[in-house]
């Protein structure tokens, strides 16, 4: 596995396993991501893909799945695509994203790839985008800085 | 009411009867806000408050609540608080925002209140301080522009 | 010309000669990139790449060139690449930005290609990414709203 | 001196002569502000105002000054906010930024005023204002994460 690498060119890559099953616990603890639904699509090195499935519960006021469900997506696909590319004694918390949000958000699941832009041992830049369904529409597009620390 | 104000000096006052009505109509439409139990603390123009309290099922990995949730309860106050500046037959949706986490989201309940820094005819942007408990500690910190769109 | 196109597949289409005029002389005008030695690489259908080369009073404290710079740098080729899609009585303001500062800029020219990822009538988002000469380090990463408004 | 403090109570205090006078140091170093002609207006410990006067060779294609002078302002005005609540042998870098600007720069000056919102010994995270003339227009609102590194 690449760790700290200061270039995204190993960008998918294939995770060693004990980093996936680093990745898939830490996912596991998230109670939030289960509350909304959230699953694994891939988890590869940099590059982490999380889908949403559709849930009436989880809508704004005109029943498009609200912003703030698309924005713990791609902010969930950014951490791990962080934390994929830091050694086993390091966790990811987030400094900081910025989300576009790009169109309504209709559809029967979303699917957010985050990619990690520079990883570096302190800071992580990672980029993410959000698409519906047939991913020929962008729903949201994240770019976040996230913070390794040691692991608590 | 003060309708599409350029400057902020007006953040604060009452809001008339029929907005007041319309604010608490979208938040109850808003089917993610009741999933996470946010709860209305105070609507005034250009002004909002809400309420996220804490709950095991809205955590990330390390038991503090999920970015994801914060950020909704942020973006949601940054939607109304510019809502309440608009007319009747205009509704809000959000372009983008930026949020930094500055402290865990360590405590009982989350309050964030949203201000507007400038409400146009079409765009408003907004600013929204999430506190902990007794409002020493800020968790986190918003920038948002919103859209004003006929009422569909 | 792709005009206001909704996704990003025609990036990178060749300008009628109209539309690249348009674009020249309104990077003429800027005065604020004449002033930094800003120059155009290449323009075309939501794809434009500006250059500046490094000076040594356009530096911040330890010699490296300003972020400020940079910035403008990135935030003229979003605002140029999301002009290329609008038609001509159509011009463009920045609404907002977001860059993340990822190395120091050092080199002897830095690069700017800004893309559209999504073209409306009313808002456009683009991406920029600032490269330092052999283009191996990515100096900075920008995501922008911009706003089409009537030729004044 | 306020250092490393991690609220922002102590905003506006005075600085000891040692650390005005790095900071005053510091800004003279950066050519890019001697270049756009910007001005100290006053150094305190968590609250930095600058100030940049109108000058017909930072504009962009209307007239107005550019926004990459005014973030340039902004964001120098945020970076020796965040250097007033550092110890002498730690330098800032700026992480990221995000910046709406939200009416046109016309004016005979701008002024940014920059404010801490946390400081810690890593990262700090700022807001600035930007206002022209006689201060009852924002032209630009800022929300900046700055580093702390080793003087070099």
């Amino acid at each position: 596995m690449t760790t700290n690498s200061t270039t995204a060119g190993q960008n998918g890559a294939v995770l060693d396993a004990r980093q996936e099953l680093r990745l898939r616990e830490s996912i596991g603890r998230q109670t939030l991501l289960t509350t909304l639904g959230v699953r694994i699509v891939s988890l590869a090195a940099g590059r982490v893909v999380l889908e949403l499935p559709f849930r009436e519960d989880l809508c704004q006021q005109n029943g498009f799945v609200h912003a703030g469900a698309i924005t713990t997506l791609a902010d969930s696909a950014c951490g791990y695509a962080a934390m994929s590319l830091q050694p086993a004694d390091r966790d990811i918390l987030t400094v900081e994203f910025k989300v576009n949000l790009m169109s309504p958000a209709v559809g029967q699941h979303f699917r957010a790839t985050a990619t990690v832009a520079r990883s570096g041992r302190n800071l992580t830049v990672c980029t993410a985008e959000v698409v519906a369904d047939d991913s020929t529409r962008t729903i949201a597009l994240m770019q976040a800085t996230l913070m390794a620390v040691p692991t608590s």
